[in-house]
């Protein structure tokens, strides 16, 4: 089938998304956002077909300068303005954060929304695709930050810093495709915690998802997972799974979709599309869909030895041993998860990684054995379903431990500076509790007109 | 004489600037400032000539993708990171001026850092050319915020709101020469307050110079002055003054720099560089030197039968002695003083503009008269001199009436939402307190030393 017929099919099947959402009188919103998809996969069949752009329906002039001319009064795609209510909401959130940051030490700091072009290259992978840059209008190349953490390095590196706990909440920009329904922007705010420096071993890797714990806790978002994993145990599975290394990134990638989709879905991908091997897929599916509690799952590991067998799988292993045997006495694995199927997308990570999920009361880990889960999702397309609307608040919270990325800053001659970190992102935890104190008003206004109508 | 020759004598004259500062070893952030002037100009003179641009010393690489290369590791030209002193610094300032802010009734609202890029088209006049453009990528063209008025307005008519007390701290982006000495940054803080809607004739206005009375008394940054004055009286004295309709931006925007010039320059300026006529120039000179007490220059105006003669004038003049009369009673009179040669560069003002300025204690206009005193600066170089280092930190806070901008936004059914508001320049206020504290820091230390060697 040719990309043309590809696109027509996928265009048809997504005009009826929306004619369904239409007819069942869906929240605008929603409706908006399989709308612009539509657009998106139209624009898409005419840059194949090699078609001349189609005219903008909503703005009247391109960028000319006459003012009489109608102009598109909105935002741009992606971004939003922060009503007064908003602002309180927000500015609860906030200072919620920051009082747990504060508590555990951290001082903050503030870096440009830009940064020289340079920075920022080479650091996210195939992300980058989705960094901002600035028109060339003489002088340095300058993007929009993509995140807090590679200013926070370059930061470390540029003033010569050895020790630094510091948090910093501001707004980082993506050219992602924008799902304002599950509040992914192009404009949104992180608010980052990171530990600069040496220390004992793992601890503070246990401190940042104690943070996230805490921070969570307070904010009192529901039932939230933190999932871990370690990228050198990721490496070594690839590894003595045989995945050739110039596909470890892709596979890698195709691995952190297990969340939302199931093993045969993933396997298909890197068969299919990213031409693996069946016999490698198949090894990487035994070990990425293992899950559950810290000390089992690590048991259940060491006893693999064809994986032991990797000099960076003993270190990832040791470290997460480490991480679990803290983890008990800062009373967390409550909440935390050994999860392979765990990869994150970001280059700079050398060690743990984690993300905190929003989950369904019984998927606590609590009870939770070493299980082959993700396999089950398969079985039935109603539950699949059920996991992808879940997605909706899915991550709240993510980041892991990166060793190396303050060094590519700076001179060989200096010393490395370990980092970890954990970043939240806001807009989930913003609509949950916006929704929340929304109910709370209409309930409150109900009850006062019941009250009065007496 | 031809560009080439006028640039070639500017450098020579900018060298002589650069080795004079370095012979009397002056402040590094001085002597930067006035080297990055020379080399702007050796690049206009490079581009005057067609050459190409020379290598860059400071960057390795342009922008490859390797991370080999020796990159640059700064932050982009014009911004800077706030240290975790700084922030402390800087929370300070924003929570007093918050707090003047939400005493006087405003509420919060935050807008994205880049608007459409027609949304800021033709409204900033001559500065249009200081906005920073996003990089076309695909999609809206957009470009980083100039300042907070104009988003502000966009909220306003993109929401339908036809009264709203707003305030907004945020940064914003500016392509100007940066002079860090002086706290001109690209990016930089703004702290605006606006109100927006009909309300009592000059009500609005009076309660915003009130409030930049409150916010700068409370910061506690020193003597200030507020100058006032009115577009619509200078509007007229331009027309009475026979000033080419054409001309009268230009004419406006030397004006405006009587706060650094003395006379005789703008005068130069509008005659040799903007082709005015002698007569015309004089005439306005009779006009813009004038400055002193509000209700004294009201009566020192009214007895000038050819301005007062303007429909214009007589608008202008009506709304400023309401200004005043309230002015008395929200006990404001002690700092304000109404400054003919006040004229603020952007477009979208229609009444009374003001700015905040920094002052020598014997500035103050509770004794002042109506007076010619621009004059007097340029019978002597020295205190022309000493004034413009007071102007290090000279104006800290700005604003105006900007009836029209609202509609801008809005389909011509709609009725004109009228707005004014003020802008506080945070920089400029971060480095006096930021000192202060130094200072104070300093002297602390050395008394606890003192204390301990007894």
């Amino acid at each position: 089938m040719s990309d043309v017929e590809q696109l027509r099919l996928k265009i048809d099947e997504q005009a009826l998304v929306v004619r369904e959402l239409k007819t069942a009188k869906a929240e605008k919103a929603q409706i908006d956002e399989q709308v612009s998809l539509l657009l998106e996969l139209k624009d898409k069949l005419r840059i194949a077909r090699g078609e001349p752009e189609a005219p903008k329906k909503s703005s009247g002039s391109g960028s000319g300068s006459s003012s009489n001319k109608a102009i598109a009064v909105k935002v741009p795609k992606g971004t939003k303005d922060y009503d007064p209510e908003d602002m309180a909401v927000r500015t609860k959130i906030f200072s919620t954060i920051v009082g747990v940051f504060e508590k555990h030490g951290a001082v903050t700091i503030d870096t440009p929304v830009f940064e020289l072009k340079e920075i920022l290259v080479g650091k996210y992978g195939e992300d980058s695709k989705l960094i901002y840059d600035l028109k060339d209008q003489g002088g340095e190349e300058c993007s929009l930050r993509y995140d807090l953490t590679v200013p926070f390095a370059r930061y470390v590196a540029l003033k010569g810093i050895t020790n630094i706990k510091r948090y910093q909440l501001a707004k980082v920009y993506r050219r992602d495709q924008p799902a304002m329904s599950k509040g992914r922007m192009r404009e949104f705010f992180q608010c980052d915690y990171d530990i600069a420096g040496s220390y004992g071993e793992m601890i503070p890797d246990v401190e940042c998802v104690r943070v996230a714990v805490d921070v969570l806790t307070k904010l009192d978002v529901g039932s939230f997972l933190i999932k871990l994993n370690h990228r050198k145990i990721l490496d070594a599975i690839f590894e003595v799974s045989g995945v050739p290394a110039n596909k470890v990134r892709a596979i890698s990638s195709a691995v952190d979709k297990l969340d939302k989709l199931p093993w045969a879905d993933v396997r298909k991908e890197m068969t299919e599309e990213k031409g693996l091997d069946d016999t490698t897929a198949d090894k990487i599916g035994t070990y990425v869909q293992l899950r559950g509690a810290g000390e089992d799952l690590l048991k259940k590991l060491e006893a693999m030895p064809e994986l032991m067998a990797s000099k960076k799988a003993q270190e990832g292993m040791a470290e997460m041993a480490l991480f679990f045997k803290y983890a008990r006495i800062f009373n967390i694995l409550d909440w935390v998860s050994f999860d392979m199927s765990l990869a994150r997308g970001l280059d700079y990570y050398t060690g743990i990684i984690y993300e905190a999920v929003l989950v369904e009361e019984n998927d606590r880990p609590t009870k939770a054995q070493p299980t082959v889960v993700a396999a089950d999702k398969s079985k039935n397309k109603d539950a699949a379903e059920v996991d992808e609307s879940q997605m909706c608040f899915g991550s709240i919270a993510a980041g892991g431990r990166y060793d190396e990325l303050v060094g590519m800053f700076m001179d060989s001659k200096r010393a490395q500076v370990p980092c970890v970190g954990i970043s939240f992102g806001i807009e989930r935890i913003f609509s949950i509790l916006k929704k929340r104190l929304q109910d709370q008003t209409v309930k409150a206004n109900k009850t006062q007109v019941f009250v009065i109508s007496i």
